[in-house]
């Protein structure tokens, strides 16, 4: 089975790299992926991909969290000042920024299962670190974009799906079964906004088998290898204002209506909402912003939450309290509140037999070890929206975490994981789909 | 002018020691002084007083912060068994406890003009001090009601008010012009529940003038005497009860709807109201009481809480404001929030013209020294609701402090003022009565 | 197997529901259960049971929230008048009031392993309900001491013990094995308060097994058996006290130091604590009370609180968290705190092989149907502390879970649960008695 | 007497105009009017003033409220492209923005008294409004600095500080007694900054005398005059930063310390503190910014907050006590807290003496009407901190208020006062420095 795909395996190691760093010094925000998408494009046509992009790849409507029209606008034209086709803008304008790219693996058959793997494309607004000590910067391929980093190895994830698809391109003969597989670059995935898009478009429609990763999470050596997590958090992602009465604060502050204090109530409230007993919560008050000068009641302010449950109807029952705080709260100040929803996911876990079909195939691949089955994720993804689509339809859907020391954590200026990860990652997928090839004809 | 009242002054001595021992022993709260009013009824019925109680005295429907029936029941039993006579019983029954003792002076005439003096009656929930080191234990006339005790002076108040009946039916023919005196015996003063009531019952129409008193306030040197106050506090009495809904927890505390933090949360958004550029405002949740268990989520929560206000527009402002954060409070725990109100004053503030009789008079009686024409009364008192109809009507009233040691302070455990002040306390309000017959004929 | 009992135990059939009757009558609080230790001491040991009790049974210093030394007192009077002897009484005194009774069933040996069953003793502070839907208001006997009552079924788990007892005592001879069997009655397991004086006094020690039961829990049909628990919730009962200080709300609040306001933003305080990442947490503060009067900044609050954790590092965590947030909301008010432990129990599981023992027995008891092999308990229990304590010494613990439809909730006025459960539990016990002691030969 | 400035004042209607235009047109914050102060010093220079400035100017280390030092250098950048020269960019470099203007009219002596007359410079960080309806739109003065505004009238008060002086160095000849006159030009008023350096460096020192004005306070009537005023509200400007530790809000909440939770419940603490009875207070925290990202428990918090009180004892509780709330907030999150202060400023009122004389020059001045002799203030200012050090050195010193229509608030996008105001103000002080010279022969 090594012998499928060894040589080319080979050949790809330094072109990973290459992929890898490019995409990170250029880091784009979620539903800005622009130049981003623009290149795997152009790339995977060029090794034959059939694409599906813009209207056709993701629901607009079913976005969550763009961002203000200023920041698309922004980011298109520094795209198209990086030298980005106009052919691409257009198809992708306006944050629809998804990609899918097909290909068609052994003989041709209607009859061939689908296999859809999910990558992730966008960056994270953090400000990269500047010393030598940073593993980026010594080797030149820091961000480009001041206040945009790659810190959550979505870089690592887009290479490995590079790396797969010149494998799968170049290897289409070694299938004695027919498979189609599709290659999904998802953007918006940070807080959870981009999967339920894609999902409406139909995305993972007729998919037999769904299949994602994760560098660096909970396995954080390099070599570990989690075929399959459980327990992926459900969460919402909650943007509220409060608006009040602005009242100068010596001669009349009973005229004012306080949003910054309406807020802190709130903040107090929903970290103190009642624990259940049906499952895990979580409440973070992630931002709180109020008042502009010190001297006058501050008419407003506004907050970016999120709640995580371990199941869908302790989620429900957390979404429904935290609201009524809201509310009461904004009441106790004389203030009203509006809030919107800006990220939602489900609880899922991976299916276990497809689980064992990457166990099976992490023991052809020397690099990973320990394999460990699965662990509990205790976060949120909102990879978990298109698992439960999957499930619900009949198919099978799988995440794996890839083991990898890092320099700094995830979402920090320090982030960086270890690059050796990505050519066994590549071989492990390869691995997959050649297994599920053959699984379907039994 | 001395020479009018000092025979029959010094024959008071004596018996003011002896009423104001009595009743101090014999306490009974607000609405309950069964027995204290009986004492004082037939008393006064045999120094020839015309007396009003009852239906009369009394508009029921106008009472404040009633007890419970249990309590009114057994402090009528107590005064039973205390050997009150049933034709006494049967007037005050269920609470309505007030008299108004009336005199005619001077002359008979149908124009003579009426001046109304107020003496409390009410004691306090409050253990006296059982220590030899307390006067009242000392002198064998501590309280002999167990968690009862006069801890504000109304036994001195009625004591003073009592001297002045004997002093006025002895004297009626020293006064040359005609005036008519009513001595109004006012229930539950503390928390300001009972003014309101006499004054709807008519018992200050038709007042030329108002006088009331009080033993130690403000002036706390024996000798002392305050002529007037100005700012009574306007203020508002208010108890309200959240209720929830019980839960394990251990188990299911999502269950719960937690009253107990709805009255924290509320507790402290009450004292947080804002401060106000048009006036002085206090806030005090004085009690709370929630849950009953350590392991069930608290279902019900109580509290008793009073608002100030130095000006009735700011009081008004302050009372809506208290009821948002109630209301929102209970909200925000999901609970219920009902509340009433047990006692109510206006803002006020001493007649300026009346004031300046009492401070002549006061340099009539050699024991008053220093004497003060007036200071900020900072407290509330529901004498402010009969000085507002008085005032309204174009009559003038006025309140007084006369000064003296306290060797515990109000509403303490060991509170107990000098009884030096009883007498001549009579005296001034003996001469003021004097001074007004005079000044109606001018 | 069955024959072995069931001639015996169709004779307990009554004496069960009377024992349960006489004991649900005179309902004692924990440290208090003076009269009910006498009852069962004095049966047991007419039935031949050697008895351990006083400062034999129980370690004194180790008991937590003994009450108040008048409560005490009252309780012992109480059972003095009810006919106590003195003998007893002295033996008890001052709430030592633990027994353990031992029995040697089959050939005297040496080696005979011990098996400790536990039962609880105490009652709640809960008024009965006194209606005549209250099947024991029906039957005649409600709990006679007011205030009190048997509200969580230790009446029917003393009459399983008892009918044991005199099961045993008479079936020693069946016993072809040599097993020692220790009846265990604890005071004071409301609120977790007295296993850990059992333990240390040694009222395990050398247990090879150890077994305890509830009726109701989990399992609310009559018929249903939970053979096993996980999942004991770790837990500390914590007593907090605020002393601030005392002023007058309206003349001078800024005097005051506020300890209702301390006690309200430790409340929403405590009830914030960070969710935990390694385990469940609960948190409840279940009473709340402080202030005197409505118009004094309130000097004293005290709170009763409970802390609960899934596993003992996070218990650990969370009583220091909680601990700080008691001191640091004491700070913002400008009070003092102190609090004490009234209660504290470990986290903890059934061992499964005793578990799989007891499994076996409920299938030659035909009365339980369902019977489940385990389930996640969610509360706390005292009996967590001597589960450990037989595990870390090499033993097996299990605590079973007796369904019974119940007529109102545990700790609730209406709690009563079926009297049809006595028999087959007792019969359970018995069968499992009889299959530890051929496990040991084997 | 009105002849005495008459031609002189009639000649600066224009210029008064275009002084203010100009100054509004460049607004600069507090501690970098830079080019303001260059401006007005080379003007002053021109008309014969003699000029102190810099370190002589100002105690550089009681300078409060300083920003940042990349703020500071950018504004002298500004200035410098503004074409401000480069000495006066010397001696007010790094924010030593102050100057003393001082001439002496009449005979020369050595004996003449001292006269200073405060003008405040600093801007605020607005955004003026950009629309037609708003007055220096529509007459091409708008600010041409984004994000800054003269919203508080500064620009109008130095303009009549510049027309003062101009009328003054024309007629030192119409003045029959000695007397010096120092124009002080104050930085970073706002927020109660400047005023502490200023003092500290002796700026009004010997003064017999000390004049400042506002325009459009409390009297907003165009034509209208405060003569004098009470109650300066004493202030701290307070500036609190909360430091916790970050975490995963999903895995691993327990690891966090959360620093917006601290600042919210000390937030809610302030505006909690207890009212006073020695004295008004207020409390506003106008500004609370906390946390980075939605999924991260937040590590920083940072607030500006005031506190009030109409007298210095007050004050000194008020300001004990929000640091006890500040610190004690972070405590019961696990974080520390630090904080600095940014301004303050004491109680003061004007001398009544001198408010006398400028009552008497306004009735020369037929613009003013009605003339009211003074208000409360009910709001902070650092002039009370000049105030305080003139009366305690024997001096006088009073505070006027120059009734405007205005076309919106203070501190708000749409200010703007009447700039008819301008010239009878300068009228005003002209007549009043005469006035005082003649005082002083008596």
């Amino acid at each position: 089975m090594s012998d499928l795909f060894s040589h080319e395996l080979e050949s790809l190691a330094s072109p990973l790299i290459t992929w890898r760093r490019y995409l990170h010094r250029y880091p784009e925000e979620g539903w800005t992926e622009f130049a981003t998408v623009a290149f795997l494009a152009a790339t995977l046509e060029r090794w034959g991909f059939r694409l599906t992009m813009g209207e056709d790849a993701l629901c607009s409507a079913s976005r969550m969290g763009l961002p203000a029209p200023e920041v698309l606008t922004g980011a298109a034209s520094r795209a198209h000042a990086h030298g980005v086709e106009s052919r691409w803008l257009g198809i992708v304008h306006n944050g629809m920024t998804a990609l899918w790219a097909d290909i068609a693996l052994g003989p041709a058959s209607q009859q061939a299962p689908l296999l859809v793997l999910r990558f992730e494309m966008d960056a994270l607004p953090i400000n990269e670190a500047r010393d030598a000590a940073h593993y980026p910067v010594c080797e030149g391929f820091a961000s480009l974009h001041h206040g945009l980093m790659h810190a959550c190895g979505h870089d690592g994830h887009m290479a490995i799906g590079l790396g797969l698809a010149r494998l799968l391109s170049k290897c289409r003969e070694s299938f004695s079964q027919p498979l189609r597989v599709r290659l999904l670059f998802q953007p918006a995935e940070e807080s959870v906004r981009g999967a339920q898009a894609l999902a409406a478009a139909g995305a993972v429609d007729g998919a037999q088998w769904l299949l994602g990763l994760h560098i660096g999470i909970a396995a954080q050596h390099t070599g570990e290898l989690v075929c399959g997590v459980d327990n992926f958090l459900a969460t919402s992602k909650i943007d509220a204002r409060f608006t009040g009465l602005a009242a100068h604060a010596g001669s009349a502050p009973q005229k004012g209506h306080n949003a910054l204090l309406a807020a802190s109530a709130a903040a107090l409230g929903l970290h103190a909402i009642s624990r259940n007993g049906q499952g895990d919560t979580r409440v973070c008050v992630g931002t709180l912003n109020a008042g502009q000068c010190r001297n006058t009641i501050p008419a407003h302010a506004s907050m970016e939450l999120e709640v995580r449950a371990s199941n869908d109807s302790v989620h429900q029952w957390l979404d429904t309290e935290a609201q009524r705080v809201l509310a009461a709260a904004a009441d106790l100040w004389h203030c009203t509140e509006k809030h919107c929803l800006a990220g939602r996911a489900p609880a899922a876990s991976s299916h276990p037999l497809l689980r064992s079909v990457v166990q099976a195939c992490a023991g052809r691949v020397p690099f990973f070890k320990p394999v460990r089955p699965s662990c509990s994720f205790g976060a949120s993804e909102d990879f978990s929206l298109l698992v439960n689509s999957v499930h619900e339809a009949g198919g099978q859907a799988n995440y794996m975490l890839v083991g990898s020391q890092l320099a700094g954590g995830h979402h920090t200026p320090y982030f960086d994981f270890d690059e050796k990860v990505l050519l066994p990652s590549v071989a492990l997928l390869a691995q997959t789909c050649h297994a599920l090839s053959l699984q379907h004809t039994a």
